[in-house]
């Protein structure tokens, strides 16, 4: 692991140096979202003001007595060297900053001259020009976005670190409204000290991270970037969404993050080599990241669906083959017990169609028997909550299944207010839902593809 | 446009024959939705009763002294026949078949004596064994889905006919919680008499439908169904998705709808052939629907994109390539105004990213000048409404730009409550709304492939 960077997301004491009365400025978004989730000691620093929101005011963090592990940087690009100088004498031990007007401008004079700072005093540093950090467990939270407008997602154990703060905001904000849980969220700008590589190392020996999702545009250091996938991919699964793949794409990158962004091809096959699974769309991200973080890997490609909705099931199916999956042959006497306990109108098969009038007793029954299949690798459960005939309880029956048999289960459902209530509930239970059949399908294949990268035979890294 | 199918959806005055008191049962659904949405008569059909819930109850259809435009068939399918019969005798001039029970459970002797009974009568009928009509103009609601798990879409311009009644369900109570406006629905079952076909002709000629979306698992009549299209595709857009286009997913097409799905390929070949838009997913079906609905098609395909989030501008770049459209070159002067418009900050080149303190004033001076370019066809305008800096009337500047310059637009935005409260007033207003940049990039793509569609030579049909 990375020296240091735990001070970055678990620090004991915090200095805000730039925090502000004045609800508009960054510097007052940060100083709350410490207040309403941090533990451990804050210490806003401003050099005008005594005393911000009942808390004693530094008027340089080198003023403050106690220990400071981790000082957000908002300062004014002008003031910033002086002021991460200030950090160093202090002995700060890492630093978020949050100003801008370094490279992303032109101005790498600026840029070399706070790495120098950084190093001189040993520090670890995130940014400049970023979001910065948000742990839902130690409660730092640098995210300068108003919480009315940028929900934060709940704990949980997924981590996402992203070249791009706004798509990284949408996204954390989107976690919220979705009930996906998170463990990190690291934007890091202009990556003066740490960047993707070693965060992804870092995050391979989080506790809470289950899954490391990437949102990249370009790698600063190839080569570390390969050694560090390749290192943590055998222990957990990281998806990337690489942006700039294109001519046009790139140019654009360029423009936003400086990065070169490189050959598509060039790029995938990195991805390959080093255990990282590509996805094509950022929603895919995070359907990927969801089963992953939740669920254990297959051994097999051998699905069964359940459904109430046939054409949700032929849809189903074309994805399995699509995918280059398999739809599960059940047992002959797998299919005496289904025969058994269901009505006649359900022709038993895979997908197996509980038809229109199915309810949770129709469900539980198959579940039971199609997950005691030792040829069934992962169960798609497909719920169209809209019929009359399925109730609430239909969710404890899957998850009651899920929790006893341990064996993977994704859910898919489509509908409004009724229907995203329950799917709510699957979501924080560890059963991820996807809206379609071929988005499930998808993820369940990322679970699939990551059985072989953790299993893979060793290179010797 | 084929005969007498206009009863089916705006008649006069409807029997609910098998309504019924007990709220468990379609009858009583499918009564409450009549009486809540239904401007016509309406007369319940039932022997055991003389009155539901307030209204005077008949015990044969033959019995109602005024005329019937519209028979709701809810009765059992040992009675379905008489009860057919009985309404051909009254003159009944249209019928939705909800019953089940006929060629799907392998009675198909019982199907032809329906067929029989309703050519004998020249009745136009929808059904059996469907979810039948929604009508958001009419009030005509067979839906036998209750409306606290199924919310009813409110009054638009997609019409979707299904093969499937399940999927269908959930899409229209997703349009509900999405904004989206629909016209018509129609599942139409096993289509003894009324089928895709003719459905397509008929909302080809509907004033209030402007695009039509189609789930298809089969086709009962290929060459009627080109013909149709080929017609229906010069007035309005088509937009198809298939399923059981693989060997797993046409056998399980075969349980579900008896349809011989056939090759993936002849079905591609078909749509093209008539113009019709496929795509590859539900969430695509009406995310190519809803702007194919709002918007003009395009006539070239140089898009220009305005963004608040760099990263959502390199992956729109990455999109627009990969779908074979270009990013719009912006003329001299249109850049010397940007320039001269927009902060220093600001990169004037296409995706134009507004940097993350972008406010309304500058998308509303980038828009104004942008929208005036002869060389863009369309914009997409990319908000990220987490940003501290962009207010609500961001969505008002979108808004009007679109009104007064009369030119496509579509917008990218991602997030929870704060965000899709801002995109819901976006849809209503005809501007529609996608999460990713992938999405809104195919969706355009779809417009720029009508523009072609709806102006290809003429080929006599």
């Amino acid at each position: 692991m990375p020296d240091g960077v735990e001070n970055l997301f678990s620090p004991g004491s915090v200095a805000i140096v730039g925090a502000s009365r004045d609800p508009k400025k960054f510097g007052n978004v940060i100083l709350k979202n410490f207040m309403l989730s941090f533990k451990g000691r804050i210490y806003p620093v401003n050099p005008n003001m005594e005393e911000i929101m009942g808390l004693k005011c530094y008027p340089k963090t080198s003023s403050i007595k106690g220990d400071v592990d981790l000082a957000v940087i908002i300062v004014p690009s002008e003031i910033a060297l002086q002021t991460v100088e200030d950090c160093g004498k202090k002995g700060v031990k890492s630093l978020v900053i949050i100003t801008s007007g370094f490279s992303e401008t032109g101005d790498t004079e600026r840029e070399k001259e706070l790495a120098k700072i950084i190093t001189k005093y040993k520090m670890r540093a995130i940014g400049p020009n970023c979001l910065g950090i948000l742990d839902t467990y130690s409660g730092v939270d640098t995210i300068f976005n108003p919480q009315y407008k940028l929900n934060r997602p709940s704990k949980g154990s997924i981590s996402f670190v992203s070249q791009s703060g706004a798509l990284g905001a949408a996204v954390l904000d989107w976690a919220h409204s979705e009930f996906v849980g998170m463990s990190k969220f690291v934007s890091y700008g202009n990556g003066v000290d740490l960047r993707e590589s070693e965060l992804i190392d870092y995050l391979g020996n989080d506790g809470t991270t289950k899954s490391i999702a990437l949102y990249l545009e370009g790698l600063h250091d190839g080569r570390r970037f390969i050694e560090a996938c390749s290192r943590v991919s055998r222990k957990k699964p990281i998806v990337a969404l690489k942006a700039g793949k294109s001519e046009a794409g790139s140019k654009a990158a360029m423009s936003h993050t400086a990065s070169l962004a490189g050959s598509a091809n060039v790029f995938s096959g990195v991805f390959k080599q080093c255990g990282v699974i590509e996805v094509d769309d950022v929603d895919e991200l995070f359907d990927c990241s969801r089963i992953l973080a939740y669920q254990k890997p297959l051994d097999g490609n051998n699905i069964a669906v359940v459904t109430n909705g046939g054409g949700f099931g032929v849809l189903a199916a074309d994805a399995i083959e699509e995918a280059g999956m398999k739809l599960a042959s059940f047992s002959p006497a797998a299919e005496k017990l289904l025969r058994k306990s269901l009505p006649a109108t359900v022709n038993v098969r895979n997908p197996l169609d509980l038809v229109g009038d199915a309810d949770t007793k129709r469900y539980k029954d198959a579940l039971d028997i199609i997950s005691k299949e030792s040829g069934v690798d992962c169960m798609l459960v497909i719920l169209l909550m809209q019929v009359s005939t399925l109730g609430s309880d239909v969710i404890d029956a899957v998850t009651e299944i899920y929790k006893d048999r341990k064996k993977p289960v994704a859910v898919c459902s489509a509908g409004g207010n009724f229907t995203q209530i329950h799917m709510h509930v699957l979501e924080k239970e560890g059963i991820p839902v996807y809206s379609t059949p071929k988005k499930a399908v998808k993820s369940i294949k990322a679970l699939w593809r990551y059985g072989k990268i953790k299993n893979r035979p060793s290179d010797g890294r």
